[in-house]
């Protein structure tokens, strides 16, 4: 078992850190928010005053924060500078991938091992356990993490170099976002034209153009019922990733630059806190419906 | 058992004409090619000389035609002619809805029964009478219509009034040629950053980005082997169609738009007839990749 | 001076006939609207009873229609059976370059000389014969037609062979509609950053973004005064004619790709009768505002 | 005559720093390219050691920078510690407008006045004095600017608060940037009907669609003369500073999102250092043309 520091202890932080304790690790976590903190108290772990003191003897440090920003700020500003040589962090934030490559190039001056590796799955897959989870970093590194990934996912894949992590829940994103603004697209037109949306979808959920989103969502974006799940706020900011993924590596995505725009009208026009699901709003505002 | 006739015996049309005859109709076919009135009389229907010839005296008529100009000429122009009262006629081309209405129109003045009812599943569905059919039209019409249809499909459905069956083929058109775009923004991605595509798509496989597409043909895009199956050119044809169904009843589909243009620049760049993940390259050229 | 047959008499055809009557020309007019005949009258024309007798005899023919339907009803249906060898049609609807070409081969076949003059210009430039006229067709008919179209525009240009004004037309459709979109795009991101809109466009107005749009429109925009003008469903049906014609020759144009959904926004929610400038408040509804 | 200091002499800062001391100013700068602080002494200004030097005992401050991370590292890093209160700053780099509101507001902390003031007009215009500058800040500080400024360019407009000539800056890019597409898709769709395109825009330059950069590059445009000018890179650099506008205040920019896209297409096809009118390659490229 190993002494585990863990920074960031919300939506999905307070899930994480309280599996680890069950599985037998001591955690030592930290967080602005001091009902956090008493939550991993209760679950069995330590809370610590700061993210420095939460990271002091550390084995594996792991980092589960909103944005590159928070990332910069504690772990290139605060976390590597507590840690010990041969510490390993797995910093589990989704960010940009340029990000993830000057943690890891910071750590690396430093000897210690860095893994980039976001989740995908959400509250539930955080409480449940069943996250899908993408690493990039080092071979080796991955193989010392798997145990205590595996105690927080379902899906562990090892992808590639470091900052493959974020690349590949970026493409994640970026295709979740797309799918979602056809099947808004088809509900639409099939609405207008007075034919059965339900009908309708049933039919293509049983062709090629089949997919999970159709699966779990027909019924409900069909019923307007746009209750989170993931908010259209968190898939704005995970568009953004995407499109600074592309920049960064020089490819031109243009399907993935419109519904960027779309995403951001739903924050735009107050639908922020609601499923990602309704980008069907946006897209029935456009057309003046319903 | 019913007298058929068949007009349009192509890489659709014969095989689905064959079912007939071996499900016990009597099928009269016509098509401008002789080899396809050759197949047909080796299955052991009949070739007429022309399609007025087919249609004379069929109890249903199905028309299984390219496009939109051959049902105006050879359906408005001829077989609404030559049926009686009471002919059931199911036109399975993929054609733009407004069409549909006008055949349907036209039919009812004359006391003509007449569907909608485009399919996909391609020639493997066919060949396989594995197709899923769409439906549009009466009620009553399509319960006479459906145990022919169960002959040459696996899933047929109803799904509303005239026009509706092109409208969902549309809907299933479009949501096709959305997400080969968006995997194909996904693997230029993951590869122009030095991820492993394949097994960043097998991520997200397993999520709420999976889809059918994915399952089918990733293996196949990551290898550019792109032999048909559907081609581009049709699937330029078929979003030609899902944007006049739009302007049909006054919606705005932004992200149809933009796929049409690129499933047009397939075409435009030579790769009309291969399969439409072609679309692939469209987009890695953008990228001036591999 | 000439013995022309004039069909179309709506908002363009009736200034434009009546510069043709004061230029001299014998003017033989017909439109389904009584009160259109009614003005030819009074402007010193004659008032045919059906389209076959508006050219009977005459050595011009001028179509002004709505769109491809009519002419292919109008001038392939009756026109070209009405008239002799030798008179020269000058069709001056907008309508797709496809349909122009289908006019021109026609009348090819029984030696009518035909030009595609489509105008810009609106309603104003045909009353003051200030119209911009792209025409494709022959170099001699093109010198024939040179002295009439000359009564009615300020601007005549000979563009190309047949269906080459069209195609002029079209690329024109498009850029105006590409250019009031980025005109909202760029006022709707100077509001929100609390900028002064109309310092900001002025700008703009002095450097390489400079633009008609914005000296004419800038601040009937900002005020969001929206009185036609040119209307939304006029740019809407003209951006459809630009995708056919881009579809005819096979090139992919996804910003006009995208425009066009824009601008079908703006009809399916109500600003069909506004000018196209009210294409702001398609952008700006896409972010909640103002 | 003030005593400026100058950072950043690059192709638009060496020019720019010589008009100033060419004015009667006395002018110390700094680069970390030894040739242009050989120019600048050259001209009649003294080099610096350092940034922290060039601004020592300097009223005003002026900086020139590729991009924000090298403002964030200056100006916040060096330039704000090394100046007195009451020093003006104006940072004439084009660069996001939050980081222009982050300079303003550490600025604020210490007494010093900040302006930002990015240019467009490109190296002609530095070289000739005839910049735009668009400048955001406070009115009294703009006062003060002014004389300074008005040895820089030609037109000199104080646009709103902070950040706001940052987001004017933003609008000129995305609108020029829109508008090199949307003459690119009409050469395109002109070409491949067969028109003469030279004749064809010269009916566009007449009318409603009429713009600067029709006048100034159709022809070398047509001619595939590609000679910067401004760079394609240059161009993807502004086109993230729009979107990251955009992005900050919350609007969705469907036609600019797309546009930002074809232009890292642009750099990704390696035309990063041809002229932005090269756009062109992008477009007839998605069209296997010419």
């Amino acid at each position: 078992m190993s002494r585990i520091g863990f920074i960031g202890l919300g939506i999905m932080g307070s899930p994480m850190s309280a599996h680890l304790v069950a599985a037998g690790h001591r955690v030592t976590g930290f967080d602005l928010n001091e009902d956090a903190l008493a939550k991993l108290t209760a679950a069995g772990g330590t809370a610590a005053a700061s993210a420095r003191d939460a990271v002091e003897g550390a084995e594996v440090v792991i980092t589960m924060l909103p944005d590159h920003p928070h990332v910069e700020e504690v772990v290139l500003g605060t976390v590597l500078d507590g840690v010990a040589r041969g510490t390993l962090l797995i910093d589990m934030s989704t960010i940009r991938p340029e990000t993830s490559l000057a943690v890891a190039e910071e750590g690396a001056k430093r000897g210690v091992r860095v893994l980039d590796a976001p989740v995908s799955g959400g509250e539930t897959g955080a409480k449940q356990a069943t996250l899908s989870i993408m690493v990039g970093g080092e071979e080796g590194d991955f193989a010392a993490a798997r145990p205590i990934l595996d105690t927080l996912g379902k899906t562990v894949v090892h992808v590639g170099p470091h900052g493959s992590g974020q690349v590949v829940k970026a493409a994640n994103q970026l295709m979740v976002g797309g799918i979602y603004a056809l099947v808004a697209e088809a509900i639409v037109l099939l609405e207008a034209s007075g034919v059965d949306a339900k009908a309708g979808l049933d039919v293509l959920a049983g062709g090629l153009a089949a997919n999970r989103i159709l699966d779990l969502k027909r019924d409900t974006m069909i019923a307007r019922e746009f209750r989170p799940g993931f908010r259209i706020d968190l898939h704005h900011k995970d568009m953004g990733i995407a499109l600074a993924a592309a920049r960064q590596v020089d490819v031109a995505l243009p399907v993935t630059g419109l519904i960027a725009q779309l995403i951001a009208s739903g924050r735009a026009q107050g639908y922020g806190s609601l499923d990602h699901s309704a980008l069907l709003k946006v897209v029935e505002n456009l057309s003046g419906r319903p």
